[in-house]
């Protein structure tokens, strides 16, 4: 490599540096030819580019370095609030919705919340069994989109990937409005803002995730061991005082959602239960995120599952009892979750802890896929399945990419829903239930063929979650479809054709770059012509006509010309200015610019196969975006219309003047 | 030039061709170094560019050679249809806006429309007579901003350009809305879907306009003629009905607008006035259009404009008697000429051709502005204050990029204010009134500086029009300000701003690109070190590296790697299929991949600064606009920080595989 010769003082492109061996600020020389980039490296140079860097930093903290990856490995109990926000928050949603379809009938259908509890909570623990499984056989990650795809190929994997996709954009948007609900159940003058305080919590957690994963389990683990203990704390002391023979009561209600005369069917129940099952997203959160966990991921992965599911249980079960006792009835104002806190805690300083944890760990929900959305994604990237960039750390480690495009379309989503929970529960969980059915029937398939120690038992037990799943979706989309489920019904296979055509492309484009890994290319000895473009005499045309020299070949300009007057103007001062340039003038009465030209050089090449023609297109380049407006896209046409012609070698020479 | 060699069926781009001389089936040769293409030369050659080609010749025509401008002059029978529709047009919406603002007080308020089209008329008489030395004195076209420019300095010629662009893109959406409100008036059924209507008739007039200006002046010419001859006809019969003492009268009238209670104010009469001045808006267009006339061009325009001022007062005074005659009122649904036409015709199928043919006037009244607001940007484009394609004439011979922006602005204000020309109207006429001020003003010192023969007796006329039209914009905008007229007085600014930025930016461009005209370049001998850019191995690479090598220096490649291991894999693979290249890895461990890059550039280069630096950038070209979401904007980034150092030059060299 290069040797570090002694320079003082030199300028050095825009700034004036004193240093003796001017690589070594920058670089470190591992082997000839070889070097790493330091920080400084990549340090921003201008005083614009200084000033976002001080903010940047600010806002999401300092470049890690890619080795620092192993630093940012979770401990259990920062994963538990992490992977299992998602989870443990749906109790302040889930049960509410299956009482608000309850209410159509009116209050004496509640008594059915306790055996829709009680199949939600068998669901889960069938799910949490099979799911176990997974992640003792895929230690590196095992999420729907992997298992599926590995198991039973590219299109079950693409639905599995799309569904899972779609109910993370759902999580943030029912997540947050539900937080910001909540506080507005206790808060009332927060109501007519309350999309506006949804937008501004998005935002915050995207902020957040952009630091990294790190920080943010830190800052998520408060508020997440907060929630547990007082929900814990909360149904305690309601069943104590219930056993004890004083119940907590709800007071008044206002705006109390009242019966609309349906009697109770089947398909109301079935209803109930599939508003119920949205309490069960995110519990795959744990198996997709394993490489996360502290080694043994597995084993650490396994457990934390474990805590989850039973806690998610307790609290969900808890719950169910406490509306039945205190007479808690759903409204439009007073959230079912601040109505029994009220009952239990009165107005002490509990109530307002709960309600803030509760807030915070809804808030905090959106954190889960916020951390599997951007994987996901950027697993997606890496089988070519989603643009490239996806794929791309940031500066912190973090998928930026994914955390930034995840934030715009819950946002989306908020808007269009207004941030009504009730209106964007009926389309949540069915991409969540879609996705656990391919996952445990890849798990069974995987069995099937590994054929290991074990593997009927492992195979039935995946088999059942697999089969149990299938039937939740089947309902999800019978009971829902016309409340908006259809939605995702259309969204999902539009996503999947999406990455199928996404994954064509890229192939395509592999294929036409591809260079046999067995040929050897000598130097060539093809005659060459140069061509310069050029409309008018400019210093990129100089450029452009200076580099041509340096080919070693004659230099011709070609001029399509309006005006024969002007043209021959133009050749004129080329002839005078840049001698030994030939310049052919190409007039156009049809007031053409590009063909004409495109067609002299191919007809001027087939006079002379045996030669290759470099065409150099002398360029302004745009500082601003508004300069693609103001300048012609000649050139970029005249390239569009030569490249990849056999004959043909196209060379953009942009120019700007001198900084 | 190039000899042309027999050359039989040789392989020539895409396609197999037999011919003798290559060049002559496509260029004609005029001198050594000359050639002039013939229309074949930008034939389409793909089977795409074919048919988009056979589709735009049956809806625009075949191409027109420049030489052919000639034939598309105008003889005073298509002028006078041509310049005219729109101001002749407005008979049917000028008289019917002073009314709709009269009947806020009620019936006997209309007794006062006589008075205010007596004013507009004298307006009209003033403004002709003055603009009629304009044209004399602008035989190459005297449009205000002309006018302006040339004698008030650049802000006043903007002023007058932007308000006239401004009431060109108001004159199509207000005369077709009417015209469409006129039909609608007849046919009824047609009312819930007159904002489509409209939309459809706006691209129709488009789509003319592309064809080129000769076919379409052929096109108006009938509807215009029928249009005057009829309402002749109308005003004929109804005031010698009124004369022999059997005057017509308007039956029971729908949705009659009633007084709200306001009593009559000097306000309200101003308002009336200024919304009849909505009459005179496209009076200049004339002089603007002086080129357009067949020789002598001055002399055929004033006979245009005279007849044009006279038509349009006749009819507008016999209007104004036989809404009173007839008993006509303001409603929402039946337009006044409508009422009158009913009155007067009956039901007679003379009723019929009246309301079709002001349909088709006020449609291509719009023709107006599609033959000004084009020129007009030509001009601003020739003059660096608009982007340069508006200065190009498309294949037609008219300048397409103007027609189609007009167009697009047009639909966009029908589509704001629902096609309400009562809406639109407020907006209307201020725009043409300020540039009617700054041209005479221009004009009066035009004559003062000039001193010619009768100086003083022309200065006084134009003196005279430029104090009474000040006086109506003041008027105009005083009454009709809180009614919309604002957003002129917003627009306006903003438009000139805009013009004066693209100004700067093309001067600015300008500045960077000059060479001075007395500079002779030698060839350069300056040492060069050739640099390829490369992330991945690929036929764009081995390209690049080709081409680095007829600049007959040993090629280097630079890259940049995340991974060390991924890192060697492509420098042996680079050394073993391209010998003699040399590789240089940079590996990046905080994942940035430009900014490294570009560092270690800068340090090598400034290790021997006499040497320039050719940087080779290959470069997948993206067939596709989705292309460039999936591909990574790297290479833009590298030649945005390279490009305009001194010792730097960037090469792009774009890849495709051969079709």
């Amino acid at each position: 490599m290069a040797e570090q010769r002694p320079l003082k003082g030199r300028k050095l492109g825009d700034r004036r540096v004193v240093v003796d061996r001017p690589h070594a600020r920058y670089f470190r020389y591992l082997a000839p030819g070889v070097l790493e980039a330091k920080l400084e490296a990549q340090a921003p140079r201008t005083g614009y580019q200084r000033r976002m860097a001080t903010l940047r930093g600010a806002l999401f903290g300092r470049p890690l370095s890619s080795a620092a990856e192993m630093g940012e490995r979770l401990p259990k109990w920062k994963a538990l609030p992490i992977f299992s926000s998602d989870v443990m928050s749906s109790v302040a949603y889930a049960g509410e919705a299956s009482l608000f379809t309850l209410a159509a009938v009116g209050a004496v259908a509640f008594n059915y919340l306790m055996p829709i509890s009680l199949l939600v909570i068998a669901l889960l623990a069938i799910v949490t069994i099979s799911y176990r499984q997974t992640i003792r056989a895929y230690p590196n990650g095992g999420g729907s989109y992997i298992v599926a795809h590995a198991n039973l190929g590219v299109l079950p994997g693409l639905i599995a990937a799309a569904a899972l996709l779609v109910d993370y954009v759902l999580t943030v948007s029912v997540s947050v409005s539900s937080g910001v609900y909540n506080l507005a159940s206790a808060l009332t003058f927060l109501q007519p803002i309350h999309v506006e305080i949804i937008i501004v919590c998005i935002v915050l957690v995207t902020a957040l995730n952009l630091r990294g994963l790190g920080d943010s389990g830190t800052m998520v683990a408060s508020p997440a061991y907060i929630f547990i203990g007082s929900m814990m704390l909360m149904i305690g002391i309601g069943l104590v005082r219930t056993v004890l023979g004083n119940p907590p009561h709800v007071g008044e209600i206002h705006n109390l959602i009242v019966s609309n005369g349906q009697t109770l069917t089947v398909f109301l129940l079935a209803r109930a239960f599939a508003d119920g099952c949205s309490a069960m997203t995110g519990t795959e959160a744990v198996a997709n995120g394993v490489p996360a966990f502290k080694p043994p991921e597995w084993k650490n992965a396994q457990t934390t599952m474990l805590i989850m599911s039973a806690l998610l249980g307790i609290m969900f079960l808890g719950m169910g009892i406490l509306v039945g006792v205190t007479g808690a009835h759903v409204s439009t104002t007073d959230s079912i979750l601040s109505q029994i806190a009220g009952a239990v805690y009165g107005s002490s300083p509990l109530y307002w802890v709960l309600i803030f944890a509760t807030m915070g760990i809804l808030v905090l929900a959106a954190q889960t896929s916020f951390a599997d959305f951007p994987r996901l994604s950027s697993i997606l990237s890496r089988d070519g399945y989603f643009p490239r960039q996806f794929a791309l750390r940031g500066e912190r480690l973090s998928f930026n990419s994914g955390i930034v495009l995840l934030s715009l379309l819950s946002i989306l989503l908020v808007v269009a829903f207004q941030g009504e929970v009730n209106a964007l529960i009926p389309l949540y969980a069915i991409g969540v239930f879609t996705s656990f059915t391919l996952s445990q029937s890849g798990m069974v398939r995987h069995w099937w063929v590994e054929r290991g120690p074990n593997w009927r038992r492992s195979a039935i037990i995946n088999g059942v979650g697999a089969c149990v799943t299938a039937v939740v979706v089947v309902v999800q989309v019978l009971v829902k479809f016309t409340e908006g489920a259809w939605i995702i019904i259309v969204v999902v296979p539009i996503l999947v054709l999406v990455m199928l055509f996404i994954k064509h492309e890229y192939d395509m484009e592999g294929r036409g770059l591809e260079v046999q890994p067995d040929i050897v290319f000598g130097a060539t000895h093809r005659r060459q012509r140069v061509v310069v473009a050029a409309q008018a005499m400019s210093r990129a045309v100089v450029q452009a006509v200076r580099v041509g020299q340096t080919m070693g070949e004659e230099v011709q300009i070609v001029h399509v010309t309006l005006d024969h007057v002007e043209g021959e103007q133009f050749r004129e001062r080329v002839e005078r200015q840049l001698p030994g340039v030939r310049v052919v003038l190409v007039e156009s009465p049809y007031r053409a610019l590009v063909r004409p030209l495109v067609r002299y050089l191919e007809v001027s090449q087939a006079e002379d196969p045996d030669r290759l023609t470099i065409v150099l297109l002398p360029e302004h380049l745009a500082r601003h975006w508004w300069d693609r407006m103001l300048y012609n896209q000649n050139g970029h046409r005249i390239r569009a219309a030569l490249v990849g012609r056999k004959d043909f070698v196209v060379l953009d020479t942009p120019y700007r003047r001198g900084t």
